[in-house]
């Protein structure tokens, strides 16, 4: 690939797992890097980034710091307050740190709190992609291939800052949005944190049921893609609702109201007011997939 | 394949489908019938189904009434009624009648009252087997290789007529399982009718919402799992709704109890009870996946 003039001489991954381990491919793959050192507190995560080509160098947190010119958070989001607070000593001035956390209030809030005067070095993100399976041997260079990447740059980032880190994600072939915090944590919640919600009280209720053994048996194609996201990490799902719970609480209200609403529709045995919602809601999925090219 | 010494000297589809259509080469490829009839009130259909060699003939229903040994009902759960009276002046005492309905309780009740004294020769099923696309260039033989095919036989069906029903589907390959029309309709209630609920509710939810642009912009491939179902017919998934909403009601009632338990717990920023929560529908969804080869 032809060079842009985009050149990050060393990145640090913190976390070479799926997400991590693909920036590191992306930008490996696009030419944009000289060096990419690994940190992980697995050593068979860093001996995997290793062999795999991931990363060039197991190094730790300090070193990392000290050295990076751009830093990758990709850890869960519970992790970041500590890895910043290791980070925040070792710093260099013109480094550039950003995430890949699936809240972004929090994390904007914790950046300020712990970076303090050095918060400007610190650009968040969300990249909008994952894939059934984990680790460094799940990471490939085309994950973020027209994927969207969410950056919810704060009052202290530069112009110049925001610019690297977007040009970062559109090496790795991404579709870069800017949104502030907020309205990050709100579309999410509505988009990811709500079906992950709805799936798993779904799956708990079947598998509650005095006869959940029949229902499980009898189970086809559209039962297993409703409930894969329920098979999802009960702990990054416990934080990702823990830290963004006031804008998931104020979402779920109004998918309870539509619920309802549903139900008293066929309480009534109203087909028209079903169907209406039904064909609402198949035309507005069907319009998504045609223009997504999710499916 | 051997011949097993099962045999339908004449089969008659009607609705040549998707559905229809893949029994009709399932049986084909089985070597289990010699001639296949087709009958859809639409002309295209019956084209495309004699085109690919899925149906021998294309034939009224008079015709098929007459002719047919086995007549397999492939058509949507509300034609059931006037099909079935349509077919019974026609009907011989040999012939059996079967169906693929969503939902059984509604079904037997028409046959018992539209075929009388012939009711016998109804043997109501389901085959849980499907695919995104519909019509006869969607059929093949393979779609209910080890698939689960619901029969529920009645009172009045003899031991020799459910035979030959499960029969017909194991030449498909599929796995038979006999239940009542009343178990079936609180199973299928519970996996297939409320995941379609909920995810037609959600989707419905955000294409409603003021910013739903931007929401489904950013919407991944969770989402898209998720979602898929909601896509369906909304015609065919009134029918269901509406013809099995005492199981689905009494199904939902359940679902929101879960519901407002785990937004309780998020409420209060239970965290070990939130995990409870995820980890119980996490590892539900896990073992389904491992013991359902679906995944």
């Amino acid at each position: 690939m032809a060079t842009t003039g985009f050149q990050i001489p060393v990145l640090a991954v913190v976390g070479p797992g799926l997400i991590g381990g693909s920036v590191a491919a992306a930008l490996k793959q696009a030419g944009c890097v000289q060096r990419v050192l690994g940190v992980s507190r697995q050593a068979s995560t860093l001996a995997q980034a290793l062999q795999l080509g991931l990363i060039d160098e197991a190094v730790d947190l300090e070193t990392a710091a000290q050295q990076a010119d751009v830093i990758v958070l990709a850890t869960p989001v519970g992790a970041t307050r500590a890895l910043l607070e290791q980070i925040k000593p070792h710093l260099r001035p013109d480094t550039l740190i950003t995430d890949v956390g699936s809240t972004k209030v929090d994390v904007v809030q914790t950046a300020l709190e712990v970076l303090g005067d050095q918060a400007a070095q610190f650009v968040p993100g969300h990249p909008i992609a994952g894939a059934e399976k984990a680790g460094p041997e799940a990471a490939f260079a085309e994950l973020y291939r027209k994927r969207v990447v969410i950056l919810t740059p704060h009052k202290e980032n530069t112009a110049a800052a925001k610019n690297q880190i977007i040009r970062l994600w559109e090496q790795c072939g991404a579709r870069v949005l800017l949104m502030s915090a907020d309205e990050h944590d709100r579309v999410l919640a509505s988009i990811s944190h709500v079906p992950h919600f709805l799936s798993a009280v779904f799956m708990w209720q079947v598998a509650s049921a005095a006869d959940a053994d029949v229902r499980l048996h009898v189970a086809g194609s559209g039962f297993r893609d409703f409930t894969r996201i329920a098979a999802g990490s009960p702990e990054v799902w416990r934080d990702i609702f823990l830290s963004n719970r006031a804008a998931v609480l104020a979402e779920l209200k109004q998918v309870r109201e539509a619920f309802e609403q549903a139900e008293m529709a066929l309480l009534e045995s109203d087909g028209s007011a079903l169907y209406e919602f039904l064909e609402k809601a198949a035309l507005a999925r069907r319009l998504w997939a045609s223009r997504s090219g999710l499916e």
